[in-house]
């Protein structure tokens, strides 16, 4: 049997240990792993060391290498994580509705895990712990799949996390990580139905491209996002200047950043060229239409191409429109319905565009960047699902739930 | 551009209208639809009649061509089906969440449409109809691929449907029906990403097969029942007897009928016998295992392939265990996690078979021919789900949305 079906199949046996423990006893198996973490933080940190190394060997760019790097703050971090993750309430186990039918029959439905999740991720080790910690929190066994970058950190990291399970009543087989790193245990992955419930995958767009094209396990798509922030004519020139600026600098490299900025003629007439020079100054390469370019000649030409694009970078696409509609054409064409924005002061478009643009969140006067379970409020996230299926979105502890009906009865059958 | 494409991006520009529509304009579309039908039931009927002689002459069996035929009494049913569904609450529109960040931004979590809905069936054209209903009731276009056996009645139910919606507020083109009856069609439509947001499947199981391993488009696997009935010793015989005898013989062609009636030795010592001889009496075919063949020698010899198939007729398999520990080892290598049964007085029994067993519905004494939307009180269903994202179990109106993040800010950016 190859690894990957041996470890799914161990973590599917322990998914019918995994959903009848207490909310006591899986807060009790986290706390012991964030203990663990740090108990073992310097084993944690030489494996990771290999890592470094290796990837510094291979001519890895050292802004990757400094994601890919764990220090004892980072270590800390991350233990701090998981203690987050238990103070959040178990949504396992809730009666969500419950009624009597005529012939007596009860129902109820209940929240249960989904079962086994299947993770697939690049680069950094925290991931690892994060992902653990959520899967584990809502009573799932989860197969960690992460990206080779980091294979030394994660066995080490799997290896302390599953060794701090042996006192504890959570059975360690719950949580497995596959260590073939070639393509082909993904690839096995993705058609592993029977043993793995679903599989999210987070990172880049085309390892999401791959595990949406190639999974006929169920999928939950996250975290491509191509967003837009529309400056309508009546927007307030300042909020309209700080918040695209927002969204596109405060952190470029996350997918809830800005990829294109739609401006309304006659609001670019008055006030592209003040907000360029902001942009210019933080260095942000800029792309632009004809007619922005026209206001902007330091823009380089956009293409098709720049417009599907997700940088994750200091590179940003802008396009002069006519008018909310046109915007919203733009929006429809190339975005990925994960956010998108409108800065006005015109209520009637303001409502058209929260109404109309279909995407998991639309902001009026507000920066993009706020997609995300924290800043919703709801807690470590699993990731953003940009599909329309099971949850939409920044995904709380709730997303990693099925549910099903239990139905009492005393004989009946039906007529 | 294809049928398929072309099809789907008109419904895909439909749905920016339908998502905009209120209830009442939903509800007299609909009712339209209900009266179309019943005016052109003669033409309906006459389309339907050439399908029946196609079926005939292609040497169709009788009891699939009674399935696909229609009548003016069938016809009613199916026009009242419609008006059903009128009466149903409509779920799109509902705020699910609101609250605001200390930051002041306000929250919204809306529910929305899915957006288009690509159904994939066969046969009885009645479904043509209720998926229709059920689709534009929640806000959605829908891209209908019925089986060819009814093409003819199809082509003619769609245009009077869509005819129908001509006088209301309803854009006829969020209805589609793809008439090209080749394999290459559904083909196509499982990989419209970005066009269909999600594509549902109903029919036998290799139809639900070939979409699960083809799409890239998100499923909602429904139907394949592999249902258990398990009469654990202390099990009263009566009920027991009543039990297994319903879930397999009051409809055996629907997904939620008992395949394998698991028997504990005990109870089959005892009861095994008189229970046997009511389903041969009822014609049912027995296939054993070898300890039930030595109670009842007529039952034929029970194979792996048997435990795995889902027979839809009167044939089902008997297999004894030693206790409720291998009914559900059992059920867990064989079932389809749709619905499970326990017939048992054994309370202890009971609960650990309702919270380890893992299947939309699990029933505790009463027959698992209830796994139906109206049954629950649910109203008209497009399926059930057999599968743990999204929707499982019987998935009423609400199963066809999603949800969207409304932000509303007055300029806040994230620091």
């Amino acid at each position: 049997m190859s690894e990957v079906r041996e470890k799914a199949a161990l973590a599917k046996q322990a998914a019918g240990i995994m959903n009848r423990l207490t909310t006591n006893q899986k807060n009790e198996a986290l706390l012991e792993m964030a203990h663990a973490l740090i108990r073992h933080q310097d084993s944690i940190i030489e494996a990771n060391r290999i890592d470094i190394e290796r990837g510094r060997a291979n001519g890895t760019s050292e802004s990757l290498l400094d994601r890919l790097t764990l220090t004892s703050a980072r270590v800390e971090d991350i233990a701090e994580g998981l203690r987050q993750v238990v103070r959040l309430s178990d949504p396992v186990g809730i009666t969500l509705e419950s009624f009597e039918r005529p012939n007596g029959l009860r129902v109820d439905k209940i929240s249960v895990p989904l079962g086994v999740i299947g993770m697939i991720y690049e680069a950094r080790p925290n991931v690892t712990v994060d992902a653990a910690g959520l899967c584990l929190k809502t009573g799932n066994s989860v197969v960690l799949r992460g990206g080779s970058a980091a294979l030394e950190s994660n066995r080490r990291i799997v290896e302390v996390l599953r060794g701090a399970l042996a006192s504890t009543s959570m059975p360690a087989e719950a949580l497995q990580l596959i260590e073939d790193p070639s393509r082909a245990s993904v690839d096995e992955m993705l058609k592993l139905n029977g043993l793995l419930d679903v599989v999210i995958p987070r990172g880049g767009a085309s390892l999401i491209r791959n595990v949406v094209e190639n999974a006929t396990v169920p999928v939950i798509e996250t975290g491509a996002g191509i967003c837009h922030t529309y400056l309508d004519e009546s927007a307030q020139p300042a909020m309209a200047s700080d918040i695209a600026f927002n969204a596109k600098v405060q952190r470029p490299s996350v997918c809830n950043s800005m990829e294109t900025l739609l401006v309304h003629e006659a609001f670019a007439e008055r006030h592209l060229r003040e907000l360029a020079d902001r942009f210019l100054r933080a260095n942000v390469e800029l792309r632009g239409c004809e007619r922005t370019r026209a206001i902007i000649p330091e823009a380089n030409e956009v293409t098709e191409t720049d417009y599907a694009t997700e940088y994750n970078d200091y590179i940003m696409n802008i396009h002069i429109v006519s008018g909310i509609d046109e915007a919203m054409q733009h929006i429809g064409k190339y975005g990925t319905m994960h956010s998108e924005c409108i800065v006005t002061e015109n209520q009637e478009h303001a409502d058209q565009f929260m109404q109309q643009i279909d995407a998991a969140a639309v902001y009026h006067n507000a920066s993009t960047r706020f997609t995300d379970g924290f800043e919703f409020g709801y807690g470590a996230e699993i990731g953003i699902s940009t599909q329309k299926l099971h949850a939409r979105g920044p995904m709380g502890l709730p997303a990693l739930t099925s549910t099903k009906f239990r139905i009492y009865g005393s004989g009946q059958i039906r007529g």
